[in-house]
C-alpha cells in the first residue's frame, strides 16, 4: 500500500503547511491533528519518538482515514553538558530560557548538535520508520529574532549567523529539520513510484 | 476493603525490606515486582507518579493477588536552576554525576529541595493516593560515602552532614523518604482500624 494520506501530529496548522511545502509532493494529502501525547523520559530521541508514535497510531486508528501519522521530535546535545539536555531541551527552556542555557556552558566548550527526528507510523501494520537530521554547531549568546526557543543561541557550523538571524528560506536550506525532511521526502517518493 | 497486600514496584528486594521495616505494621503483607514502566516527561513529580502508577495497576491486575501497588519517585529542585532538574534528576546524574551537578550551581545560591513521592494505586477502584515528603537543604561539594546518586552532595537544613555522611538509621529519621513513608503509614493505620 502506498502512503498518501499523512496526518501530522501538531496543534499548529502553520507547521503542517510548512511540512507540506518542504516535502512538495502533490500526490500526498496532509492533515494535522492536535493530540496530547505522553512523552517518555529518555535521552534517546528515537525511543521517545517510537513511544509517542505508537500512542499516536492507537489514537488515530479511530479516524480511519489516514495511511500514516507523522511526529516530530527535537534534541539539543551540548558537548559541555555531556549530551544534556538532549530531548529534554524543552524543560531547560521552560525553566532557564535560552540565556540560562548558555550560562550553564563554558565558552571554551560550546559545541553542540541539534537533531530533528521525524517518525512515520504506518497505520496498516503499525510499522514506525524514523528519519533523522543532525546539524553540528555551537551555542552562543542570543542573536536574532527569527524562530523560537533556542534558535537565537544556535549557530550551525559553516555559518556566521544563528538560526535566530536566518529567515525561514535560509534556515530551511540547512537546518536539522530540513535534513530530516529531505530523507522523509526521498522515502515517500520511492514508495510512490514503486 | 482494607489495603493489606501491597506490591512495591522495584527491582530491588532490599528496598522492599527497608519499606516494610520503616512502615512497621505486622498486618501488612509486602511483595515487590520489577516492572519496566514508562516515565513521562514532566517537571511535576505528581504527574509522573500518576502516570506510572496507572501503568503499574494495569500490569499488576493480571496477578490478582494484591490490594495495591506502590511506586516511588524522587525529585531534586535546585534554586539556582529555577527548579531543575526536578524529577529529571536521574538524567543529570547519568550524564554529569553528582560533581557535575554541583558545577552547574553557583556557590551563592545553593538552596535545594528534595522530594519523595509515594503513589499508592488501589487495585479495586484504580484510585491513586499520593504521599509527599519534602526536605529543604543545600547542594555542597561531595562528602561521605553512604547512600547513592546525589546523597553525598545534599545537606539537609539543620544538619552539618550530607545524606552521604549519614548512616541509614540517622538518614531514616529525617529524610524526604522518611517523611513520605510516615504519611503513608498514618494512612494505612487509619484504614486498617476503620
Amino acid at each position: 500500500m502506498k502512503i498518501q494520506r499523512i496526518v501530522l501530529i501538531t496543534g499548529n496548522a502553520g507547521k503542517m503547511e510548512e511540512f507540506k511545502e518542504l516535502i512538495g509532493l502533490d500526490q500526498l494529502q496532509f492533515g494535522y491533528q492536535s493530540l496530547n501525547l505522553p512523552e517518555i523520559q529518555s535521552l534517546d530521541v528515537r525511543e521517545i519518538g517510537q513511544f509517542k508514535t505508537r500512542e499516536a497510531l492507537t489514537k488515530i486508528e479511530e479516524l480511519g482515514v489516514f495511511d500514516a501519522v507523522l511526529t516530530d521530535d527535537t534534541s539539543l546535545c551540548a558537548d559541555a553538558l555531556n549530551g544534556l539536555p538532549g530531548p529534554l531541551i524543552k524543560w531547560f527552556l521552560d525553566r532557564l530560557g535560552a540565556k540560562g542555557l548558555i550560562k550553564l556552558i563554558d565558552d571554551k566548550e560550546n559545541g553542540a548538535s541539534v537533531t530533528c527526528l521525524l517518525s512515520l507510523g504506518i497505520t496498516k501494520n503499525r510499522e514506525i520508520i524514523q528519519f533523522e537530521g543532525t546539524v553540528r554547531g555551537k551555542l552562543v549568546s542570543p542573536k536574532g529574532s527569527y524562530g523560537f526557543g533556542w534558535d537565537p543561541v544556535f549557530m550551525p557550523d559553516g555559518s556566521e549567523l544563528t538560526y535566530g538571524e536566518m529567515g525561514a528560506a535560509e534556515k530551511n536550506k540547512i537546518s536539522h529539520r530540513a535534513v530530516a525532511l529531505r530523507k522523509l521526502r526521498d522515502w515517500l517518493v520511492s514508495q510512490l513510484g514503486s
